[in-house]
This record gives C-alpha cells, sequence and structure tokens, in this order.
C-alpha cells in the first residue's frame, strides 16, 4: 500500500489517465485530502475512501465518517441538499468502477521480486525471464515460457511446454500442466488446476476405454482463475478461456468447454464438456451447464439453475426450486409427483363443465 | 494408539475427567475389560469397543461380538430384557459422545515431532515455536506466527504475516494464505485454501476492473476446515469462521461471511459473500446460500436447498427438487412451466361453479 | 505420440490383439494409410485418423479431409452408398471404443523415467520399486510401498505405509495420505485428495466432539480419480473404490462409501457417507447421493438431481428443476408454494361437481 497514502487529486488524475479519460472525476472539498485505505461507509475512519453506489445507502453516507465518498451525480445532489457538513466527495458517473481503480492505486499488488529462489526446481529447459520471480517449492517445466514479471508462487507447478503472460500470477499450489497456455495479467488462485485430463470414455461391454485428451487449454489476457477451480484440457483441439473471463472458486469446466470474453462465473459452478458459452454472460453461483450446448452473448443464469438445453436468446434465466419451511415443503412437494395427473383432473373437470354447461 | 487399548475404568474415569464430570458413566459387567479397537455393532470383534445410539439397532448389539458396548439407559434396559449374556455396557446419557470421547483416547492423534525438516523452507523473519512441526516442502512466510505443537505437513504453505494457534494441525498441501489467522486446536485438511482473494468486480463498459481484496480470513478455536474447501479473504474487512464451526469437504465460503461458532455444513455447500450466519446452524450437503443474507441461529438448511433470502426464525428449510424414475418426472415436469395458467384455470372454473351454482 | 504414426494394418492388428480379438475392424480402402494425428471429423486433416459412431454426423464424414475414418456397418453401407471416393474405412462393430484404443496407441503415456529426482522427499522406510519415478518436490511416507513403473508427479504427496499399484499415476499435487491404498494402473489427477478425515462429529450441549477417522480409503486396479477430487477414510472400517471406477473432477465421497466396479460419476458430484452405489451406475454433473443409501446395480442419475431414498430397482432417475426464462419462471414457481392447496381445491370442485352431477 501507499504509505502515506494519495491525495484526492493525485487519485483522480491517476484513474483519468489508466482510463484514457473514461473515469473523469470532479471533486466536491478540499482535493489535497489523503486518503490511505477503503472501508464500507459505516465502517470508514479518517483515513479511509468509501463510496456509495446504491441510493438505499445515502443515510449511511450522510453519517459517514469516511475521509472521501466517491458519488454518482444523483446521489450527489441528493447528500447536498440534506447536509451541509459532508466529507469530500468525488463525483463520476461510475462511482464503483473508479472506487475499483482507486482501491488497486492504493493497494496495488506486491511488487514481483526477481529470481529463482533456492529450492525452486527449475528445467533445463525451461526459458525464465529474468524479471519473473519463481518461489521455492516451485516446479517449472522443460520447454516451458514464464514471461515478464511473473510471479509463480511457493509450490506452484508450470508444466513442460506450458507458457505464462506477462505480468500474470500463480497463486502458492497453482498447477498449470503441460502445454497449456495462460495469457498475460493473469491470475490463477491457489489449488487451482488447469490442463487435467478430459473425462473422455468409451463403453465397451460395461467397462470405459480411456480417450487420451491431446488437446490444452488456451487462456486469454486479463482472465482470473478461482481457488481450486478446474479447467480440463480438450480431448482433441483446445478448451478455450477467452479474455477478460473471470471465475470464482471451485468451478469446473470440461473438456473442450469455451467462454466468451469477459464472462463471469461465481464459485461451484459446472460446465461440462464442448458447451460454448457466449460473451459477457454471467452465471450464477452453483449453476450447472450440460454437455454440447450454446448460450448466447449477454446470457444470465441464476444461482442453482440447470442448463439443459442451448439458449440462444439474450436474456435472464431461472431454474432455482423455492425453498420454503420444512413442514409445507413436504406437502407441496408431494404433489409435484402427480402435477400431470392433477392437470388432466381440471383438463376433465373443463370437459365436463363444458359439456353440462 | 494405545498399544494394549484401556480398561473400561480407566476410560470412564478418563472420559469423566476431560468432560468436567458431564459425561459420567456407570459400567455393567467387568471394568476390567480392556479395549483397543472401535467398530459398528455389527463387525465389532473381542477388542472392539462399539455403541448403540439408536434403538433400531437394538438386535445387532444383541447378537455383537464386541468387547463392550456404550448404551443409553433406556437401551440398556431393553436389551438386559431380551438377553442375559450380553457384553459388559457402558451406560451413560449420551452414549455417542461419550463414545467419541473414548474414540479420541483410543486413538490420540499422532505427536507432534517438534523441529523443522530439511527441504521445509521458513522465512527469515517468522516464529517458529520450538515445539511445532514444520515437515519437508511445507513453506512458512515472513512474519508468520506459528504456535505451541502445531503440524505443519508437508508441502503445506504459510503466508506472510499469518499466525497458527496452539496445537492446529496443518495437513499436507494445505494453504494459509498472507496475513490470515487460524486459531488454537483447528485442523485444516489437504487442499484446503484459506485467504484467496474473494470475487469482487466492478463491471465498466463490460470488463471487469478487480476490486482489491485487502481484508483476511480469521478462524476462531476449534475449528475444522475439510479438504479442498476454500476460504476467501474479505473484501474490506474480514471473512470470519468463529469457535468450534466445523466444515466438511469442497464448501465454498465467499469474502466478508460470518459464520456463527458451532455451525456445521456438510460437503460441497456454497456460501456466497458477505452473508451472515447464525450459531449452531447446520447446512446439508450441496446446499447454496446467496449473498447478502442473514440466517438467524440454530436455522437447519436441507441438502440441495438454495436459500435465495434472510431466514429469522429457528427451524428446518427444505427446497430440493423431488426426484423421479424419468419417464414420470419428464410428465409432471413439464407441468412445472404451465403452474401459472393451472391455477388460473383453477380459478376459473371455482368462479364459474360459484356464478352457476 | 508415435512420430511417423502407425498404419491403418498396424493399428487394426494391434488393437485386435489387445482386446483379445473382440475388436477386429475390416480396411475398406489402402491399410497402408499411415495416421499420426486425432481429430473430429469436421477438423480432421490429411494425418489425422476420425470417427463416426453417430448417423447424425454422416454429413460430416462425406465432407471430411481425414486420413481415415472409423465407423460402424450401417454407417459404412450409408456413406458407400453415398459416395465413391471417400478416405479409407476402419469398419468395426464398436467405433467409438475402437477408437479409443487406436488413440492410446497413437498418443501412448509418456514413458516413466526411473528414479528419484533431487529434492524428492522418501522417508527412509519407505520401499519404492527401483522402475518407480519420484518428482522433485513429491513426498513419501514411512511405511509407504511404491509399485514398478508408478510415477509420483511433482509435489504429489503419499502418505505413511500407503501403498500405490503397479503402472499408476499421481499427477503434480496429489494426496494420497496415511494407510490408503491405490490399486494397479489408476490415475490421480492434480489436487485431487485421498483420505482426509470423513465428517465425523457428536453432538453434545451444542458442541461437536470429533471422532476419530481410523479407516482408510481402498482403490481398486484401472481408477481414475479427477482434479481436485476427494475420498474421505472411513470412520471404522475403510472406505472403497471399486475397479474401473472412473470420477470426473470435484467430486466429494464421504466416509465409509462404497463404489461399485465401473460406476462413472460427471463433475461435482457429492457421496455423502455411507452410502452404497452399486456397479455399472452413471451419476450427473453436480447430482447429489444423500447419506446411508443403497443404489442398485445399472441406476442412472440425470444431472443435477438429489437422491434422498434408496433405489432398488435399475433406471434412470431425474430430479432436475425445469430453468425458464427469468419471468416465467416467477409466475409458476409461486405456485409451488400452493401446490397443496391447489390440489385440494381441484378436489372440491370435483367432489361438489359429483354431488350436484
Amino acid at each position: 500500500m501507499a504509505a502515506d497514502g494519495l491525495s484526492l487529486s493525485e487519485l483522480t488524475a491517476a484513474v483519468e489517465q489508466r482510463t484514457g479519460g473514461r473515469l473523469a472525476a470532479t471533486v466536491i472539498g478540499s482535493p489535497a485530502t489523503r486518503v490511505s485505505g477503503l472501508a464500507p461507509l459505516a465502517k470508514a475512519g479518517a483515513q479511509d475512501l468509501s463510496f456509495l453506489a446504491n441510493p438505499r445507502y445515502r443515510p449511511q453516507a450522510l453519517s459517514s465518517r469516511a475521509a472521501a465518498i466517491v458519488v454518482g451525480p444523483a446521489d450527489r445532489d441528493a447528500l447536498i441538499t440534506k447536509k451541509s457538513a459532508l466529507p469530500p466527495l468525488v463525483v463520476v458517473d461510475q462511482p464503483y468502477a473508479w472506487f475499483a481503480h482507486a482501491a488497486q492505486l492504493l493497494h496495488p499488488a506486491a511488487e514481483v521480486a526477481p529470481g529463482i529462489a533456492i529450492g525452486a526446481h527449475v528445467a533445463a529447459g525451461a526459458r525464465v525471464d529474468p524479471s519473473a520471480c519463481i518461489e521455492s517449492g516451485a516446479s517449472v517445466g522443460d520447454g516451458a515460457e514464464i514471461g515478464a514479471r511473473v510471479w509463480v508462487g511457493t509450490g506452484a507447478v508450470v508444466g513442460a511446454r506450458a507458457l505464462i503472460g506477462v505480468d500474470s500470477r500463480l497463486y502458492p499450489r497453482s498447477v498449470v500442466l503441460d502445454d497449456c497456455r495462460i495469457g498475460a495479467r493473469c491470475i490463477v488462485h491457489s489449488g487451482a488446476v488447469i490442463g487435467a485430463d478430459g473425462f473422455g470414455f468409451a463403453p465397451l461391454d460395461g467397462r470405459w476405454i480411456k480417450i487420451p485428451q491431446v488437446g490444452a487449454v488456451v487462456v486469454g489476457d486479463d482472465v482470473e482463475i478461482g481457488a481450486n477451480t478446474t479447467i480440463d484440457r480438450g480431448t482433441m483441439g483446445d478448451t478455450v478461456i477467452e479474455d477478460g473471463v473471470k471465475l470464482d472458486n471451485q468451478i469446473q469446466i470440461g473438456h473442450n468447454v469455451k467462454v466468451g470474453a469477459h464472462t463471469a462465473m461465481a464459485g461451484c459452478v459446472a460446465v461440462a464438456g464442448s458447451a460454448r458459452i457466449g460473451r459477457h454472460c454471467t452465471i450464477g453461483a452453483a449453476a450447472v451447464i450440460l454437455g454440447h450446448l450454446e448460450l448466447a452473448d449477454h446470457v444470465h443464469v441464476s444461482a442453482g439453475t440447470v442448463i439443459s438445453r442451448s439458449i440462444l436468446t439474450a436474456g435472464t434465466y431461472t431454474g432455482m426450486f423455492p425453498f420454503d419451511e420444512n413442514r409445507s415443503w413436504a406437502k407441496n412437494t408431494a404433489v409435484v409427483r402427480q402435477l400431470a395427473r392433477l392437470l388432466e383432473r381440471v383438463r376433465k373437470l373443463e370437459a365436463r363443465e363444458k359439456k353440462n354447461g
């Protein structure tokens, strides 16, 4: 973290610059105000930057002790009307995104200390950029290439002929297996396994014959892969994760899946083999996408939903069974197994009514 | 394991002592009977201690070859009425809990052999208690503190400034990342990852901007964390697991979640960010708790249930879709998509009947 | 991979031999045709072997540029009728199984380079076959036995007294804990944890008392265990995975479960403690099998299904809630909580109709 923090004028200039002018903000109050920490409105103290992105939290903003608050124009107007003595406000049309950039500036990722630690295992035929860091207990296989400023954390594994793009970070105990390729500025969290064999077997006389999984995994730039998430290599051809995809923890991506750019998945999602998921999709926690399906761009799947056929139209799709107090659930659920009969009974009532009416 | 086992009198005295008199038991039969193993009633042999906690298994108790059986008063009476020649009985009001304590005495955790193994990587600035064991391939970061009698198994990772409380055990390949704090007498199983980044991104123009996750994970005393379970660090502020919580394998706990004391979760549960789960709750296998919800104390969630709003009243809640033979399922499930219309049709039938009646 | 590939006559002879004559194939076209790669019909080039196992893809076969195509007799007839200039055909009654064998011949698993790498940690009391390979950072505990031609990948852990059967492969960072036994020709993928403690606690006065988990895990021959899958050791007695079982990634198998021979489970399945699953079953992605249940042989469970009671008859069982466009879902799902009342209303309509009719 920047030791003494940054002033609001430094922050606004830096965020404006790194977004190419997209996020230009105005400061109401003293631009010399320094912030060093981050906190939600209710917990923020005199050094903390906070934000207001939802009008529901305006009361919290009015009583917040934050050093400064990032707000949108409408919230600015509402706050100013209510109270004159406010902390300095940073006004910008996308306050949450501005806050994210400011937070990165206040909490930059740790510098990568170049060098190969004692106790790291780097094959003779691997190429490691001199600016990269390979920590103790990490392993880099033959023919692998490790780009500039890459961090390979303690105990992480990079397989033979794997490529790790510049500025990517492999956290302790993450695994990138042979021949897989990770783009630039990616983050792979601890316990993630990229490139294990896909689940491919041919049945014969009640036994399973393994089909060698000879493809790899290709991950684009700016991808984040959560802890203990697994992405299988392709059977023939590659499993593909496009640029900007964000995968939470404990996700399973089957062989030959394609995940389109800037799609985000919450924890514990399962995507079966050969599914093709579009760009800019969001998949809720523990949703399941069955194999060989296609999801269009901008499809949003709710948590706990099983997607069992292709979705060709953008929109939000849900299949969550509603929970209930256990006794009510049991009574109502018993009827689920009679629904077809119930429908038939209603049809007959209608038919007889019509006949008799 | 105690080589020759223990006598029933030794066991009853020891369990009574370690529970402060809470579990005082009476032996029917010879208190000198020695037991060394543990087995269920049907499989127990002449050295094994077994237990009867459910009246349904009384026939198994009557024919068991166990060295001794732990029973409650009602089961004792029922057994004695049926058969005179029984194995010795240990009679106590909580036979399963007594059995658990006796099992711990018969199978104590392996002694921790103090010392830092060759091939362990301990940073110069780490403080390791001389009674702790750091196995080969394990890694302890700068500023970390490892308490008395802690076991850090082969290949486990303790990040910078992390704290591991006395008598805790980190199994091989478990990971506790920077700044996280584990209490006393905790068990972290292999592959668990504590303190990976939470899943926090601000959307801007179809892209995701990472919000640095600057909180940590704080785990209380006597917590057990299953294999490959993940607990994310907080965005701002900490993720908190209170004393006595038991988490099974493959669980995902999102950032800033709070899990109340003595709550237990079965395998594959997903808890989304900022959920607040009460004390003494139980969460069934593969249940999903959505984000920013609150669950009161003593809430019990059935397996496979998605909790999509807060539960403020203790009780049991379920949302499991009933399975069926595939053909019946298909027929009944087709009606689910017509339920609103079906309800409307019934309403109309009722209305016309009333008008005509 | 075989550098220049293999000819069709070499392949047909080799597959026939390794299947004891079960898969005898006929070549239509030149048996001297060489293949070196594998590809689906639409992507195959002049060196690639491809296959047609589903009549739906006949048009792709007709336009494929593959070096050769494996087909069944019916598809051969259909293709030949449509077009005279086809690539060579390998005709066999089980084309997908033949393709799997041929693929193994074209892409044999890498040879195991015998020896214990520098930086591997092998306990003095472990027995490692001289033909086995223990890679750097791997760990083998006291009393463990490593069979002939076993591969223990970088950072993998074999606990004390564990047995690894001949020709098995433990991928990087997989964990087989103390006393567990793995059969011959098994594959354990990265991040899998075999033998963590089962989830066993006795409640007492609102707290949980751990029950030592003193059983182990016993895995048969020809078993494949996916990345980050967990199999818990038994409480008393063992957890058993029989021969030929195939487990995909992120599966959780609880203590004392038995999985029958040649059963296959897709990703993210959860099997709770003491469930007994038959032989030749298939369990779909993210299905949940509750504890202490029995599934007969040849039971097939669909993805996303929660099995809450025993299934004693072979067949296919499903309990997937149908997904829908979110608005329709919300309308229909609201009725689920009124189903018992709806049924009652229909009953009353019928009763009154009967009375009045």
